[in-house]
């Protein structure tokens, strides 16, 4: 069964957003076994869309379109959909009693016309409930195969794929079963991980692909399988599973690495410790604790951190004591070390983790070279501290500075 | 003159990663004049990416691959470039000795014949130079089209794309001139500014385009246009500007409102009063600093931040008193507003910008319902707050409430 992802709208083509919407869409078709083969993104332009609708019906099973159902004039996927499916638009009365419901409750101006035509689908379609906006989504057929149109604005969209599209296409189609396994190694680059793994993966079975994620310092490592026998499918790739642990071993550092996020993990470890966390940036500023903050139930791990961006600030605020600066330079192993430790202090944490560089693209308040960063890290047992240098590109840099400082405080949680 | 993208991959079709570097090569394209008409991402498979590069050839002059030519097995783009290409794979000189010369400087594994294996290019092709990696980027001719390939990696991407590939497009092409003008508002959505503006919309000229793009509490109007004639072109869409300025006039918040990033406008304001700015975040958890140091530079405007996660690190370290957060519960106006003026206090900045919420999913330490966000604003003349409802998704609640708090602040700096 083959999945196709449409996205419509000239700011992915003038490169005003990024497209965050198809990964999304993928990820969700992956997980019920819906492989998508392609993503195009076209302008709004009436007969562009019109030739990529055609084409990808030719090729898919099923076919998401994102975009172009706002009410502004630049909007024209409905009509290319009536045109495509020989259809007209009607009013739809349960979505012009949802579109007036939302304006009443949340909107400060009057109901205009222009809102009230988002309530007109393509007669054959059927109306998906966004929760969250007043574009429906669409779900139509065409023969045998499935068209679902959905508004642009990724959180609509994500809520209308979770619970509208993806049930129904459980629902009217029968899927492969799909197995993901993945390990996240770290200290070795996608080429030396290749060399060593070579001879096994020439003997993959053609049923299992291996896939290479790098992502700053770690790469994960992939492998999948599609299959109709659910247990077959498993008990092959956990063999394939059992056969490369022993060659890397040494550099794997979690062995259920489909979590991409490596806080979630972090939190996990510290959960079960029953200990808590707390940063000092200076680099990075800021990005370290946004990491910790971004998912959901962080409180029960992370007490805040402070972000002393000017030297004068790692000094009145973080404590850094203004003799040790000016001796071992504000970028040092030392004045990491004491930003860890009083962060550790001032929180009342257990774990803290901080970082001072100069991220570039300029020397800064320091002599260090462009892309010097040092990471200190206090646990409840020692305080040390790691010197790495990071490239000469500034937003790498902060990347890779807080993608080695979430590295080292999990080796050091899990270390004995 | 006409542009596509093609991205190749599995890892964007199963949605591991989001594909930025298409809208980075659109947008550079996109200022020398070059459209963009459509972007595809292919997975690794042979003989869909050589259907993609056919299609594309049809359709484009100018054809930007990105992505495949990794030195693992799932790479081939330079296979099926050479199948499409008649063509065959030969040793590069250059290429060898960078690589040879990349793997001396900063790997600290040797060499091996995966890695020498970059080195080699279709005959027919040219080499590009990639300063930070070993695969490089190719520049191929099929009659008059061009075909470029680049590895997917995105620094080393941007950078073949700003020393190598727009160059040579500039050298090789004629391009039309183009022209954006761009406003930013606020208060107003989408269909609201769309109402007010519907009569000058309906009459503008056919070359000039108009855009809405919207962002959380602000709507950037793009009007651009494409010609010949640099100065006809300027004078038509500024006549156009200076119509519907006087329509907009009460919501517009930065009349060069090009820039997408807010914070370098009001770095800019901060710069001239020659003022500095801190903060002190609990549901945004550390993004208002994220957005602040970014940008390189943000040094001369920018002290540093708390992050005070949890309600006893905002007595402990922001110094917000027990006795307000009892009466007024830790998610209130008060307690936003002591949080702006304890973190100019503590960072001796003129400007503080706090804020204090529930970003949900559940209620946290507060009884304020999920989406409830104070900000607080302390200037060098008073301090303020404003109470928002942003919605019950985690996510959008903290990226309202940052651009929220960006335009609270940036509202202040503009008013006398």
């Amino acid at each position: 069964m083959k999945a196709e992802i449409i996205t419509i709208g000239d700011e992915i083509l003038i490169g005003q957003i990024v497209d965050t919407n198809s990964a999304h869409i993928a990820q969700e078709l992956n997980k019920i076994g819906v492989s998508v083969h392609q993503i195009t993104s076209v302008e709004d332009e009436h007969n562009h869309i019109l030739t990529t609708l055609k084409e990808a019906y030719l090729r898919a099973d099923v076919i998401i379109i994102t975009g172009g159902l706002g009410p502004t004039k630049d909007d024209i996927t409905k009509k290319v959909l009536c045109k495509f499916l020989e259809d007209t638009l009607v009013l739809d009365e349960a979505v012009l009693r949802h579109v007036e419901d939302i304006f009443a409750k949340y909107v400060n101006s009057p109901i205009s016309n222009i809102n009230r035509d988002q309530a007109l689908i393509p007669s054959k379609s059927i109306a998906l409930y966004n929760k969250y906006g007043t574009a429906p989504g669409l779900w139509m057929k065409k023969g045998e195969k499935v068209f679902v149109a959905m508004p642009g604005v990724p959180f609509e969209m994500k809520a209308l794929m979770e619970h509208e599209v993806i049930p129904k296409i459980i629902k009217e189609f029968e899927r492969p079963f799909i197995y993901h396994k993945t390990i996240r190694t770290y200290g070795l680059g996608e080429s030396a991980i290749a060399a060593r793994i070579e001879d096994w993966e020439n003997k993959l079975p053609k049923h299992i692909k291996l896939a290479y994620l790098p992502s700053f310092g770690t790469v994960r490592l992939r492998l999948s399988g599609k299959g109709k026998d659910e247990a077959i499918l498993k008990s092959s790739i956990d063999q394939e599973f059992e056969k490369i642990f022993p060659i890397l071993k040494d550099i794997i550092s979690d062995v259920n690495g489909e979590n991409e996020d490596i806080t979630i993990t972090i939190r996990g470890l510290l959960n079960k410790k029953n200990k808590f966390l707390s940063v000092a940036e200076s680099c990075t500023g800021g990005e370290l604790a946004t990491k910790f903050t971004k998912n959901p139930g962080s409180s029960t791990c992370f007490k805040g951190g402070i972000v002393a961006y000017a030297t004068k600030s790692k000094e009145d605020i973080l404590g850094v004591s203004h003799a040790v600066i000016e001796k071992n330079s504000v970028v040092s192993a030392k004045v990491a070390e004491e930003m860890a430790k009083n962060s550790q202090r001032i929180f009342r944490s257990d774990y803290a983790i901080s970082t001072t560089g100069n991220a570039g693209p300029d020397k800064g308040d320091s002599d260090a070279e462009v892309g010097t960063v040092f990471i200190g890290i206090a646990t409840p047992k020692r305080v040390f501290s790691e010197e790495f240098n990071l490239g000469k590109n500034r937003e790498q840099v902060v990347k890779k500075a807080v993608n080695k400082a979430l590295e080292l405080l999990l080796k050091e949680l899990l270390s004995k």
